[in-house]
């Protein structure tokens, strides 16, 4: 079982007060998935009339649940729809039966809450290769349906952790066309963690009104400025998936409408810190911010060949300003860089420039910054326009102490 | 300075007897340029007539003597020449005076050994970002050339260490058309360990007569057999060097000859893998054979997806034989696998196929595998002929010691 570690020093004070999104509702149940003692299964039940967009891991090991949403994601939307995730097993890497699993708990699923089977959508997060026991989730699913409440989110965020030490959500309400719309959303995910597309295990409720295809695009695009900018050790999971369901609930069209994709936006990058301040033994949130890049993919390159260097997060963990290993991991990533023309700063501190350490830095000053939780790294090319900036956490002891014994 | 870690439980039993190569001559100093108590500079001076390839890293931002080997290797090949390694300060992205350590070093080492300047082949190896004090090794220069000596190659694998926990040699010697071909060579390297197209320092000296062109040609293609086989971290060093230096001594041609070319394999393959023997931390050592890809180049992304993943390096750590991580790493290295067709062993144990774990798979076989400090990972995707392996170690508390803390 999954050690019970305790709360990340870098995890906000309290789970957010989450309102109620008109249209969804919650239930959770303990069914043994694999945990004893605490919720492992989460149900979310959505109003006819809600459009799904969804983004998944590009694992080409992904998992049966991952694959079989992605195939009805482009279904019929007319009809109710429901979410229903355990943790504890990803039913990923499990053959032919991995499907079996899916079909048995859609179908369940179906029967208990009205919803066509084409329009229920699972995941699965947990340990890979071991068949899922899914006769466990099909008995709970009549106590599920019956438990449905709006205001049970929390309960949900609690549910689908795994190697979480911190229940994740967050929240929006803004005033479009003088009507309120609320945006709630929960996240599990602390390690695996290096999302190609989507991550970790994410849903996103708002009762705005907005068509599938729509939705779809804007999801799209913030996740390659939100969940596809952190990582915590560079690993993908198979299992990755993020849901985002409007409901339309409060009946206002918020289609490509700017303040309802900065809402979602600050909820989605909410979500993502809290995926990294949750990192698997994570004792610092790092900011990586690259400028001056040939392009904004070298930038990206560069941020991530920081954030996913072992010396560097070590060094990190160490509270070192050791920005030779900065120097290494620029040189190292492909993209491009002149040695004599790049700059390194440390939070204000100026720490290199011109190819070598800047006259006036003091390693003091580096070193007070290193000390603190929320560190900022910056790295100006002066190549050219490209930007990118990425999050990630340090490397610790507590890394290996969680993985190298996480079966057991 | 560095910790003195206690040596690496993979190590050799003992440094080999390494035979001397006729044509070369060894000498090391104490120099004090960062460590106290143990030598920190080696020179190699190689007779005249002796042909000189090399390969370096492709770091972007490589070292100040890296880029002067560069520039030297296309010159004049005619007189005798040197080679000068000082350990403890890399002289990397030291700006402008970079070069100006270079060169009086390479000026002092060509006054003191009678070799012509744009003969003098440097390299440093240690803490990047910090000026090199270079004076501390220039008057060791006359104490070295005069201390010269053939039988000194151990002395100069000591010098070379940083966060080494054991010197590192290797020898082969053949007989090719009747006569003794002797092949001697030395390395250091145990972190930032994850060549792209060298490694780390390795300087090997043979008595064998190559023209360069030719040796240049074969050492190219032997390191990506054996050092661009290797990985500790994934982090990619400022520095690395690796000098094949063939004096003609012998008077044997061994130009493109097969049993040249197979012992200098052998002893590039013995080297590299001691350098992951001494991977910072490490108490695994691990094998990864990816056969069946569509393509080599596939095959090779695939086994590094694996030896990088922290993941995969924690649960070998923790002796957990987590068979997940191994198709985890598969899918996320974005080189084409159907996980349908691929089957993955531990040592000789059938883990996994057809896209399920193995019906006659016992946990407890790969359990067993696990607790050696050999390991052998296999992976067949069934989809062509594409095959590669490389090599690397496990990710433990012993590499966050290491590296949270080393310039403190």
């Amino acid at each position: 079982m999954a050690k019970i570690t305790k709360r990340s020093p870098l995890a906000p004070e309290r789970f957010p007060d989450l309102p109620a999104v008109d249209g969804v509702r919650f239930a959770t149940a303990a069914a043994g998935v694999r945990y004893a003692g605490r919720t492992d299964v989460m149900l979310a039940v959505l109003d006819a009339g809600t459009s799904i967009a969804g983004v998944f891991t590009r694992s080409s090991t992904r998992s049966a649940p991952v694959l079989d949403c992605q195939a009805k994601l482009g279904g019929a939307s007319d009809g109710p729809a429901a979410i229903l995730v355990n943790s504890g097993n990803s039913n990923a890497f499990t053959g032919h039966y991995g499907q079996t699993s899916v079909d048995e708990i859609a179908r369940a699923t179906a029967m208990a809450t009205g919803v066509s089977a084409n329009r229920v959508f699972t995941a699965s997060t947990g340990v890979i290769g071991e068949p899922l026991p899914h006769d466990r989730i099909v008995q709970k699913l009549q106590d599920l349906n019956d438990g449905l409440d709006a205001a049970r989110i929390e309960d949900a965020a609690r549910a689908i952790m795994t190697t979480d030490t911190f229940p994740k959500g967050a929240q929006a309400q803004v005033e479009i066309d003088g009507r309120t719309v609320t945006i709630a959303g929960i996240a599990k995910g602390s390690g695996m963690i290096a999302p190609d597309m989507a991550t970790m295990l994410v849903y996103i409720f708002t009762d705005a009104m907005v068509a599938q295809d729509r939705l779809q695009a804007v999801l799209s695009n913030l996740t390659d400025r939100t969940f596809n900018c952190i990582t915590v050790d560079s690993d993908t999971s198979t299992s990755d998936s993020l849901m985002l369901c409007a409901t339309g609930a409060s009946g206002v069209d918020a289609t490509d409408n700017p303040v309802f994709t900065d809402a979602l936006h600050r909820v989605m990058l909410d979500l993502a810190h809290q995926v990294v301040r949750d990192g698997e033994g994570a004792s610092k949130f790092v900011e990586i911010r690259v400028t001056g890049a040939a392009s904004a993919a070298d930038a990206r390159t560069h941020a991530m060949s920081i954030a996913n260097s072992p010396l560097v997060k070590t060094a990190i963990a160490g509270e070192d300003p050791n920005w030779g290993r900065i120097v290494m991991a620029i040189g190292k990533s492909g993209a491009a860089a002149d040695r004599d023309r790049l700059s390194i700063r440390f939070g204000d501190v100026l720490v290199a420039e011109n190819g070598w350490v800047c006259p006036s830095y003091r390693e003091e000053d580096g070193a007070a910054h290193m000390k603190g939780q929320n560190l900022l790294i910056s790295v100006e090319l002066g190549l050219g326009e490209g930007a990118a900036t990425v999050w990630t956490c340090d490397l610790t002891h507590g890394y290996i102490e969680i993985n190298a014994d996480y079966r057991s």
